[in-house]
């Protein structure tokens, strides 16, 4: 059994306490957070665990400390543990393994997931993207990981600030352009639900085609009466902007391969 | 049972054809299609099916006539159909429902999905769009959507190309994203299905939160260190505008709901 503190009270650390407490493999033998979210607070009333908000209280024999908190916060925490050469590990993407204070033993425990607060994940699915200064940490971070997910991935720092930038793309500008078909369909009168399906077999059929040969829609074909009816028909400056530039970004990728 | 007349060999027509040809209320009397693309090709083995790629071999006995083809051979097709008086609906979601030609009855059946080649798809939870200039005539066409799914709305043109416009950004620009995504991976030699977790949930997540409830990330923070090294990192000049674009389009949308 490895014995583990987790660190944050964010939804990060909410997921991942929920997770590893229905495992055999790792023990959460203690808590560290500065403000009590609801679920803190719920666990409070919960029996046998030890949380605290005070950093001088930590248990100093745990094998691993997750500090699930957010990017500004890990450089000032990991200064501020009261002990030494411990393993160590952050859980950002964007953050360099060398964030840590080298006080202790660094190591990054990325889930590479977007995390909500009243969200239930299948954590077997998520891809754990770790990584350690040494072969034994890293194959505690390995055992930490796999009792979780089988999607273990040995990422570089540089490595993994690419896939959270990808990430971006992918998962936060995505969310923003749903959030743009959203306002469309307000103006007039269309209810969202209108698009759930078509957004879900997108996300589906990336996962048996490249996103290359799944591209469909006016600038694919090269439909350049619809591309300026659309372009037109939009009021908004911005979300006409992105219309012009992903619209363009489209017809460059497909240049040599039209339809 | 209501006798229908499928035009058009596309990935369209193809499923419109699959989806019909389970059900029990329509029955497709006749395919046409100018071209032989291949399942049209394994169709012509099937007995009982009649296949024709003359216009005028049409049969003027369907109660509906369905134009699966593309948004520019709608208009001429409509023309040259060799019948009066029928119901003819076109399946675009851009078109206006006066693009048919005035010698027939028109209307409107418009599935809001993407149709690819061998995806099978549930036809039961697709947005069946209709439109139609007679009460008799649209209860047709409500028949017909109703046989695959309980999905209809009754939208107008106008509504209709809304529709469209709004899935163009949540389809056709999404899954561009995930191209950039899949093209930023492979500079780095990331796999790409370290991604399809993270875009799966973030297309689930909307049917249960709005998009603007659910965007995270570094601009949805305001996180500006990270917002400025990831910008440096894009080398591709056209995937850098994009990120900057729908960043500031973020940091706008948030800027009296900051976190």
């Amino acid at each position: 059994v490895i014995d583990i503190v987790i660190l944050g009270a964010g939804n990060v650390a909410m997921h991942l306490y929920t997770a590893f407490k229905a495992t055999k493999t790792v023990r959460i033998i203690q808590l560290y957070n500065r403000t009590k979210t609801p679920w803190i607070a719920f666990l409070g009333n919960t029996p046998g665990i030890d949380i605290t908000d005070t950093i001088s209280a930590l248990k100093n024999n745990a094998h691993l400390y997750l500090l699930a908190v957010a990017d500004d916060a890990v450089i000032e925490m990991s200064h501020k543990l009261p002990f030494q050469n411990k393993l160590v590990a952050h859980t950002s993407g964007n953050l360099s393994i060398t964030a840590c204070s080298s006080n202790n033993n660094r190591g990054v425990f990325y889930p590479l997931q977007t995390f909500s607060k009243n969200q239930p994940l299948t954590y077997s699915e998520i891809p754990f993207c770790i990584e350690a200064e040494t072969e034994t940490n890293l194959k505690t971070l390995q055992t930490v990981a796999e009792a979780l997910s089988p999607k273990i991935y040995y990422l570089s720092s540089e490595q993994r600030k690419t896939a959270h930038l990808a990430a971006v793309f992918a998962n936060n500008f995505t969310n923003h352009l749903y959030h743009i078909a959203a306002e469309i369909c307000k103006t007039h009168q269309l209810p969202f639900e209108l698009l759930q399906p078509i957004i879900m077999e997108t996300a589906k059929k990336i996962t048996h085609t490249t996103p290359f040969h799944a591209q469909t829609g006016p600038a694919r074909r090269g439909d350049v009466n619809t591309l300026s009816a659309q372009v037109k028909s939009l009021q908004h400056e911005t979300y006409k902007q992105i219309y012009q530039l992903i619209t363009q970004s489209i017809l460059k990728t497909y240049e040599n391969n039209q339809l």
